[in-house]
């Protein structure tokens, strides 16, 4: 048997989510059909973490074992022709059979993409694509935000949520937690590495990296900011929503289309030489 | 009375197409709705042409008529508000009572996207978003080509066909046409202005301006051209196949995701000035 990790990208608009949910399309319910198409096996990949409906990836990572010996490229190029092409295999690795896609995760990295209004942008400019509109193909992977946003008062909120801290302020309430298969971590406190935003082309994109997220974190994180960005809230009151530790101090949530898992780091040693697998 | 040209953009994903259907979302229909709760009044805006499921649009054109007197920017701004993301007004300018989308078009243009095949590229990459894979956001957008595709040969392919030809050869054979509510001109001699292909970031994208186009047309064109770029067809056979007038002997289809209706040309008089419109 070898243990494997899979890189994947995917887009989240046609699927209830990450997790498999009985009749509804999902991507470890997809991935999961595609390695029995593909080998025979009943196995349930595990992800580094669930992704909501409509929320995209583009480095998911999920971890499973297999009794088939077949080789890494194989295995690769017939995951990539079952599945529909809303999800792809980035990249396919035999790792240590302790290797678990969650619980070996040392740091994952998420990103928001806005779609602001620009400063003075006129609602019935007669060029095509005008400043304000957001593109139809684009709006499924940005949040058309309705107000201008400054990018420096979303920065000076942004950097006060680097350390660590008890994040409970900027969690889902959520009450059917406790009904899910896989429940999240009950402590509340996590550590953020970088919280960034930038300018690229039309967009605002905030980078996050951290140890772990709270359900909906990175989407209230957002929905907070951005009321900083729209001058609608003081970005020196963060630290002051933080320490309050209520979800009732902080902004309404994100919408999922702008977010995307970016990156799940793991340690090193987790990947095996080839020339100690099974039967490959 | 006034006259209505409305100028849209719209991701085709999830549509059957711009043309009303009973039951079915299309952007026609969609169109007609947003106008009723708008305006109250019942209204087939009539498009510059069909688009099929699964085709997109940055400059569709729709014309209709509305006894409600609305200044044009609060019909833009209504409209926008009761579409979906998918769709957008981009511009909404009053017209001339003759003012047709379709009958008074000059010009028409398309583009098509192919995400092609890198040569050389691995199917094993270990990297993010390696050459090869096209990203799953992305795949909506594009024709994820099986073949690395050579610029020189489809521009060769391309030129021929810059023109007044009879272009059957490249029109769907399309049994059901007969049944349609809006038939096709029966006449299959149109005139291509331009025609070429560019390469920008990761795709090689195909422009193509017309008089018209036949049912199928671009799809079909692409789908020989890319014959013609992947090696599989002499770039020179191309105005055997245009003679040849017979739709076996052009390659096959392109897909639907890869075709935008990019910009439809009128007379430039076709616009009145506001100071001429009824009680807006």
């Amino acid at each position: 048997m070898n243990h494997w990790k899979l890189t994947l990208a995917y887009d989240g608009t046609t699927f209830h989510g990450w997790q498999v949910q009985p009749g509804l399309p999902t991507v470890q319910g997809l991935l999961a059909d595609a390695l029995h198409r593909t080998v025979g096996e009943r196995v349930l990949p595990q992800g580094s973490g669930r992704t909501d409906a409509g929320v995209h990836a583009i480095g998911q990572v999920a971890s499973f074992a297999l009794v088939a010996p077949i080789p890494p490229a194989n295995l690769h190029r017939a995951l990539n022709r079952c599945l529909p092409p809303s999800v792809r295999v980035l990249s396919v690795d035999v790792v240590r059979s302790d290797f678990h896609a969650r619980h070996s995760a040392l740091r994952k990295t998420y990103e928001y993409r806005i779609f602001p209004l620009r400063p003075g942008a006129s609602t019935a400019a007669s060029a095509n694509l005008p400043d304000c509109i957001c593109p139809p193909t684009l709006a499924p992977y940005v949040w058309p935000c309705p107000w201008p946003l400054d990018l420096a008062a979303l920065n000076r909120a942004a950097g006060y949520v680097v350390g660590t801290y008890d994040f409970t302020t900027f969690a889902a309430s959520d009450p059917d937690l406790t009904s899910r298969t896989t429940p999240e971590p009950t402590a509340p406190t996590r550590t953020i590495y970088c919280s960034g935003w930038r300018a690229c082309d039309d967009l605002l994109i905030y980078q996050v990296t951290a140890n772990g997220f709270l359900h909906h974190m990175v989407r209230n994180l957002v929905g907070t900011f951005v009321q900083a960005g729209a001058h609608r809230l003081d970005p020196d009151t963060i630290p002051v929503l933080l320490a309050a530790r209520n979800r009732a101090a902080a902004g309404p949530t994100a919408p999922a289309t702008g977010l995307f898992l970016v990156q799940v780091d793991y340690p090193a040693t987790d990947n095996l030489q080839p020339e100690t697998c099974n039967s490959l």
